[in-house]
């Protein structure tokens, strides 16, 4: 029957879980899958949140100016804090609290805190700073959402100090990125509290993110949980981004943010960004005041250092020219 | 403190809430004021359902033809079941479920049962009928939903056996309407929940129901329910339209429905119906298949006994002109 | 750039719209890919609709009873009428339009109809019928959409009238089903008004439609519009349907449909359903008075011709062994 | 017909609307009332918007953190802009609609831009900023709405220079506040595309904001706007503030915004306001850098004289004990 394999009860789905249920620790574990991120997002906040509830998020989230809305569609507001290299901390947490207990009923009530581990700049939690947010969340009853697009790389820098099984104790829900870490499309829902995930099947369905053929997924997280290939990828797209990361500083280049993962922001001129933008694809992510650019570059597990090297030879080109000129 | 005043904090709306608290036999019941029944319906679905949940209602129900589809607008969808005069039985309420349940994740979860006291026909619940829906809404796990627009006219026709505190208690949610029943504007909403009811001024300030100056609807209530006028006006309109319906029963007409509270249905000939189209307001409810017009007449506290009387004479005097012809 | 290749604009997703725009006869014909139907519908419908607005379909449309209140969770009701061996018909429409409109503003508007060809039993809309409904959409100013989940199958089928033109023509958006006429996952959304088009990505974002590597959908659709694959797959369904169902005939079996594509609905009495899903995957479709049982049979491009003779023998010895008894 | 009084066209809400049309100077303007201004925005911004428009606010406009999130429930996202005193800029416009064109379908479609006149903080537009901000929306096709929950108060400051018909020209929805000046409820929003006005009522029930009774809303306006008595309360309260904010500035406190209507924001120390929240209801409504804080008192049409003078005197005898200590 379609309709069960939509469940992603079919062998392969299963293996999928088998093997993540052993990375957290949990065989109980209830784990679905999702196509797409901005799904996995306004999944995750929509069947856990009741009308007059809201989700807190760092300016940088990903559900603040990225899913085009999405969270709101689903009739949720996102209440933002500033955050800390894209990372939220429990004063902040604290303080959008206490912002909407200001005025009596003013803002709708905060009941979850969604945090992206490594951030949307690149920067991942280390296990204290993930307690220390679980702790608070639990301290105000707030529900704990992790976006794990890259958690891939997060769990293999050289800065982490956590495991699956760690996040998994820590947070309430959180996704592993599949698409951004070597998949054609799938993420793979992680739901801790079991009547949550009971239910959790009716809410895919009604947003339409329920595959008919669920193996389709399913085949994308048993391909890359075996044989260490989910974090091997990872691996690489961290040490191409350190190596790159490197290559530039080394030429004098400052960054906008630490190298953590997989994402390198070096400041450019808008001279050397042009002459780039002929040959690579980027985002100029930020305009500092004094004229310069912050440009991301995001590696992957496709990088070759190929290309590593012929960007970097590049900016070295370009560098010597200018300094003739 | 004008918010304040909006949480109908004020003497006005204490002093009806104290009354309320009476007739239902607790003195902690939550006691919230909205101007009208399309908002306090929506408001009492919206924020007790969460986004995969759905509300079960007869036919007839009002969410499910007359409100514009606000209860869709907030998300939900509204089940139906035929009624019995206009009435849901335990019969059908486990019917939709069974129902929802024939293929797996395809409708949305039922979570809360709506029905009307009186129907939206007059027909009225007698005691037992409502605890026997209780009791099933209670084994399928149901919130159960009482709209009391016209609750007045329930709790003092004939057939009635049941007080507020029955409703109270057999009820998670009811409101006690005071719109139709001479205020201003105005219903009652009573909560059962401490839990539900705590959050309660969120959903209402969120869908814009929050009055600055709550005391208005206080005032209404306040009013309404010293002296027993509340329930003195519900018997009026309930005795005129007994007298019409027995009026127009002497003269031979049949109904649609038994005339239970205040709501009567003759069956009128088209003639009949465009004689009297010309004199007074009323709704043709529906056509019959034999051509035959069922109408619609209301009564209400400011009925006076001479417009019945008037009514009944351009009835009788089209009658007799029609059997000359 | 990922967030590109998200809305398809991959040579593979252009390969498919360069062969979907030449069957619809239109080369500015504006096509998304969604990777399922419940997707495809909610986001035809909520990317065309204001919140008063709702859409018409007959009691047995995919997005009545089996999306999970999709359509309503984006705020939008669903007004039914019975259809007509699943479909809708002009007098059926014009009569919901008719509906909301005896009392003012008590329903919301009817802004969409919503058709599936072939329709959930199966049937296929003719030429002139499909003509009929786009009249009178077009009279009362509604949109048309047409669930294509099966289109293949409506396009192949032996009564079928029209091409992938005449649908482009007629309605307003239509969609092509990939996931039930042999692709992995995949919908190909046809919108025919440049506007509407235009912000449809921003719907897809929000809603979590659209996928970082849209080549995905694309590679299906491409392959399946390569050497007529997409046509020769649903032709296999509906002649093995119509072998199914001429052999079922020939036993002396009766049907609650007839069998027009790819469905086929026998009447069993519930002894032989019971004996048959012991071997054989199917949906009871529905309880006859009688206490027979309509079951529903759907065949695929993968139904293999032995596969309908071990059915049609298990059928047949247990009608055997019956009549002995 | 009780539904037709819902629509306000009993006789007072049509006294009331050829008021608002003389000031207006159009004979066809639409109006509407509601019981409220969270209800009035609500409704304002959900029945002109589609799911993937959003609403552009200054970050102190009131759908942004006092209407518990209102605006998001009905599925739209509030991009805010820092604000110039409270005000929205065209420059400001301009910058958040290019900021969501920076990342292609990444934030929803901007569609509509909230201002309120006066603003939270009291300060008004003058003709030629309002005219700037209409100019800039019709280059970016954006629609403009004005909440004028305190709008007599703008008209009849001392620095306004516009009439109700300038605000009517140059906006598209505005409405007209009541129940901050001198109504026990009720706001009048005028809606000027006639396409947009006639499907208002729709929205209106579906949002559960039709009055049965709409007479009670019509009586406060057409007894608001018969002889002047609309702008005469304003215009106390206006002047209640001036003389309030005359009298603190006399006795050397510094202010936080310039009193232009009927707000004032002295800047008190700590231990000032502990002294006056004993005998006084005020906001605190800033915490500053030196520890300072940022107070706000809001006169009315009843605020009386002797109430300034007993505050001022609190505030000096304060000030005396305070220097001798």
């Amino acid at each position: 029957m379609s309709q069960q394999s939509g469940y992603g009860d079919d062998e392969y789905s299963e293996d999928a879980r088998r093997a993540i249920r052993s990375l957290v620790g949990n065989n109980e574990a209830s784990i679905f899958f999702t196509a797409g991120g901005t799904g996995a997002n306004l999944l995750s906040v929509a069947s856990h949140l009741r009308p007059h509830e809201a989700v807190i998020s760092a300016q940088l989230g990903h559900i603040v100016a990225h899913e085009a809305g999405s969270v709101e569609a689903t009739g949720h507001k996102v209440l933002t804090a500033p955050g800390v290299h894209g990372k939220l901390t429990p004063e902040q947490i604290q303080s959008v609290v206490d912002r909407t207990n200001l005025f009596t009923f003013a803002e709708p009530k905060p009941k979850m805190v969604f945090i992206s581990n490594p951030t949307e700049v690149g920067t991942v939690y280390t296990k204290s700073e993930l307690a220390a947010v679980a702790a608070v969340c639990k301290k105000l009853g707030l529900l704990l959402l992790m976006d794990g697009a890259r958690l891939g790389a997060a769990l293999t820098c050289s800065k982490n100090d956590m495991t699956l099984k760690d996040i998994y104790d820590l947070t309430d829900i959180f996704w592993i990125g599949g698409t951004k870490n070597g998949a054609l499309l799938g993420e793979a829902i992680v739901i801790k509290d079991p009547a949550s995930a009971a239910d959790f099947p009716y809410h895919m369905k009604q947003r339409g993110a329920l595959l008919a053929k669920g193996r389709v997924l399913g085949i994308q997280f048993r391909t890359l949980l075996k044989d260490d290939l989910f974090f091997r990828l990872a691996r690489h797209a961290n040490s191409t981004a350190a190596e790159l990361s490197s290559s530039l500083e080394k030429m004098g280049f400052e960054f906008w943010a630490e190298t953590e993962s997989n994402q390198v922001f070096p400041i450019f001129s808008p001279a050397l960004v042009q002459e780039l933008e002929k040959g690579f694809n980027f985002y100029v992510w930020e305009h500092l005041d004094d004229g310069a650019l912050v440009v991301r570059l995001v590696t992957s597990w496709a990088t070759e250092p190929a290309q590593v090297k012929k960007f970097c030879n590049a900016v070295e080109d370009w560098s010597k020219r200018s300094k003739v000129l």
